[in-house]
């Protein structure tokens, strides 16, 4: 720092204290989810309220609220505009802090608790009139929190829109209805026509050993730059991706039985995110503790997962070099030669199950939330009309109807800790992963022949280049512009599935 | 609380937060110890330095001193004894605080930080000369930190002994010497008694597979009441033992290569340790956050583990009950029965390292580490002298000579964060633990027998009742006295080798 700017010299010192908070409360959740003991939850519970007050009164406090007036008043008209961007991010997540009123803040944290309590009970017994009036209550405080931070907000934002900022920064209706109108379109047509071919082999259900899939997992880590100095994996119930420290990268898988891709694609996945979260300008002092060190989108963060997990893992050539030494490994070849081991990473068969679907029917489930969100919380729709609206878009949009709410509009827990905004990024993943991906064919070549040619260090190096240091330099749409050169559309993602769907049914 | 001690409610409150920061830090402390990766030591050092100034922040500030003159003034003649010694306890450690200039606090936090970094390197290469000026140094502020604690001691105490009292609170120099005099005086000829006898079996070294050993673990943990709702075992590069929240409790082992029974032994005493700590009076309110809801002393602490290590793991009777098992996991009997299975548990022979130590030498390293200590602290020993003094010591007590510092005076990590005053506790746990057992087998009948039986659920049993729950209501020398209605001494435990050492003798 600049010994002109000493404002900015203790705003860096308190953001670092503040990151050490964040990544404490990160290191608690790792350990809760890998391998605290269940009886322990409750006072690893008080453990992070006790981090998470700390953490809200740093980021709302008065004396804070000093400081980064300070640091404005000291930028001068030829400041570095990473600095002016860092403290504009700062500024806007500042007044949203400041607009709430507390009382909200703990009103939503008690209905999500409360939320997320019966909405397991009324999942387990397929009971959505049991859940209704918590998400009744849910709506109706996330509408409130809307209302208060409008005036935060510096353009004028519906309160779906709103709510979905913290996900997907700068993120419009109009902007997701463009780009999710095609997707619509024309992914029922692909669907049918997959349907229309012969499902994939094997027919006979089979499994992998555990110890199997820990291995293949451990090699396709080792493949992929993982590095056991900075990084661990771990077992959890649900598989995710955790940062702990600036040089402390956590992953975590879990073998699922009865599906024996489940732990490779996850650890794809996860590894993924990993990478983007190790790739991210945070090694440089002057970006760690700042807003430019941060993921800049939910969305921007799925693309690169799913660039692992779909564009990587489960192309023909990564089954090409992998079927070998699964079948090794199994000691027999249930896939029937290469072709079917590749079709068994790509199933292409709608589901009802949102966390089990394919890239094909995925974004169908998304578009199905998104407008359902909205109805719910702009357009009225009565709270005890959900299951019904939910199971005639399902069959529109996926050709099948659910046959319980449990497995239909109370599969997912976003809504039970009403969690508003979040599902449009899952595939927005998709579109930018796609998009990105063209671009970088552009540039290195096609991903299939450098798979197949085992250089999936030169996909890394450019990512590493191109999109990770970006940080929140940029946000999600303004990252693929200048990635790719062209704003973001769902073309790019059609084209590919349009290519695979093809592919797929060849000697099928 | 009742309503009519306002101030004893606040306090309370205030010790719940600071119990919540404090299991906070042994979280991390755990994750680093079993799963982080190398590259995040940095960051969490910096993690667990934010969380303990937080912590002196709590314990030594102003308001907290009101908080507890506050209490103290509403203690009327009649409040409960429990009460009373409570605030007698969170008194003394308050006052010890206030002493300290944060100036040397500092000053001892670097030259610990700065002692274990040369220390390593020292060891690394045998060369206590590079060690001798950090040691100097710490033993300088030792010094000087003995002296500013000097004010708040209720009783006039020496600096060796101000320095022991966290670890073994009350103790002094001469009733260590009247307990530790016996052992100096007999262990020496037991030690050469068992020396004539030949060596224990299998002369051959041998090793049992890691999956064996892990199975062996878990089966022990299984027979002693481990309950993985509260529960978990993980492997660390040392074994220890860690409470992270009221019914969050956590042990680690390692299996060594070449020592086929440490793991197995060390699951047994770490287990002891946390049998001890789950069965504290934490479960109840009034209990948990004070500190009569705490282990009253190192010494007590290690006697539980201790018993089950050796009053229990190395017995005859346990030798008796596993060796099937263990003939049966290995396929093969390098024992050569029962008899010299027990023996492998229970080698008796003098080695050069404390950590590797049996029964019948351990005390003896303790004896010398504690004379070496007072020399150092009180009668101006130079440093320089160290090796010197320790190895000809060492030839008196244990018949061998150290053929290296590495293996002689810079085995330890104590000294090299200025640690003085610990060490004694080790030898005070076998002394309890032998006492303590006495009394046990008075009251329920010989461990050998129960052992045998099957039935160490008894002895939980008498331990939850007689032991576990006194908490710091009572110091080490009183919880001695009331579980076994005599003075701490040396005799049982000596009764106890002398026995041992002829029951290894029989059938050699």
């Amino acid at each position: 720092m600049p010994a002109a700017a000493p404002a900015l010299d203790q705003l860096q010192h308190h953001l670092h204290t503040t990151r050490l908070l964040g990544s404490i409360s990160s290191t608690l959740y790792y350990d809760q989810n890998t391998v605290m003991p269940a009886a322990g939850a409750a006072w690893r519970g008080e453990q992070l309220a006790l981090l998470a007050a700390q953490l809200h009164e740093r980021q709302s406090s008065a004396a804070y609220a000093d400081l980064v007036a300070a640091a404005e008043a000291e930028l001068t008209a030829d400041a570095p505009p990473q600095r002016r961007r860092n403290l504009q991010l700062l500024r806007l997540e500042l007044d949203r802090q400041c607009c709430l009123d507390p009382a909200l803040v703990s009103a939503l944290a008690r209905a999500q608790s409360h939320g997320n309590a019966v909405w397991q009970q009324a999942r387990a017994a397929n009971d959505f009139s049991a859940f209704a009036p918590a998400l009744r209550q849910l709506i109706a405080l996330r509408r409130e929190q809307a209302g208060q931070l409008a005036a935060a907000e510096p353009v004028a934002r519906s309160p779906w829109e709103i709510l979905a900022q913290p996900f997907e920064p700068d993120i419009s209706k109009a902007r997701l209805q463009e780009l999710f109108a095609p997707l619509a379109a024309q992914l029922p047509g692909l669907l049918e026509q997959v349907a229309a071919a012969p499902a994939p082999s094997p027919t006979q259900a089979f499994d992998l050993p555990e110890a199997l899939q820990e291995s293949l997992c451990s090699e396709l880590l080792d493949g992929w730059g993982y590095d056991g100095r900075r990084c661990q994996r771990s077992r959890s119930a649900h598989p995710f991706s955790c940062t702990v420290g600036p040089e402390d990268f956590r992953i975590t898988t879990r073998v699922v039985r009865g599906q024996p891709l489940s732990a490779f694609l996850a650890t794809a996945h996860e590894w993924g995110h990993s990478l983007y979260e190790q790739g991210l300008p945070r090694s440089d002092d002057h970006f760690f503790p700042w807003p430019l060190g941060e993921a800049t989108s939910m969305g921007v963060h799925e693309s690169q997962s799913l660039f692992w997990e779909c564009r990587v893992a489960r192309s023909r050539a990564f089954a090409e070099r992998w079927h070998p030494r699964f079948r090794q490994g199994l000691g027999s070849d249930p896939w029937g030669g290469v072709q079917g081991f590749w079709r068994s990473f790509n199933p292409l068969r709608p589901g009802l199950i949102r966390v089990e679907a394919d890239e094909l029917s995925y974004s169908l489930h998304i578009v199905l939330r998104f407008e359902l969100e909205l109805a719910l919380l702009e357009q009225e729709l009565p709270v005890e009309e959900l299951p019904g609206q939910w199971n005639r878009r399902f069959k529109d949009l996926l050709g099948l109807v659910p046959p319980s709410d449990a497995e239909g509009c109370l599969q997912d827990i976003h809504w039970a800790e009403g969690l508003f905004g979040y599902f449009p990024s899952y595939a927005l993943g998709h579109l930018i992963s796609a998009q990105i991906s063209e671009a970088l064919e552009q540039q290195i070549g096609p991903i299939e022949a450098l798979v197949r040619a085992g250089q999936e260090s030169a996909l890394q190096e450019w990512l590493a280049r191109s999109v990770w240091p970006l940080g929140r330099s940029v946000n999600a749409e303004q990252l693929v512009e200048q990635v790719t050169g062209r704003p973001l559309s769902s073309e790019a993602f059609l084209t590919y599935l349009r290519a695979k769907v093809g592919q797929l049914a060849e000697g099928a």
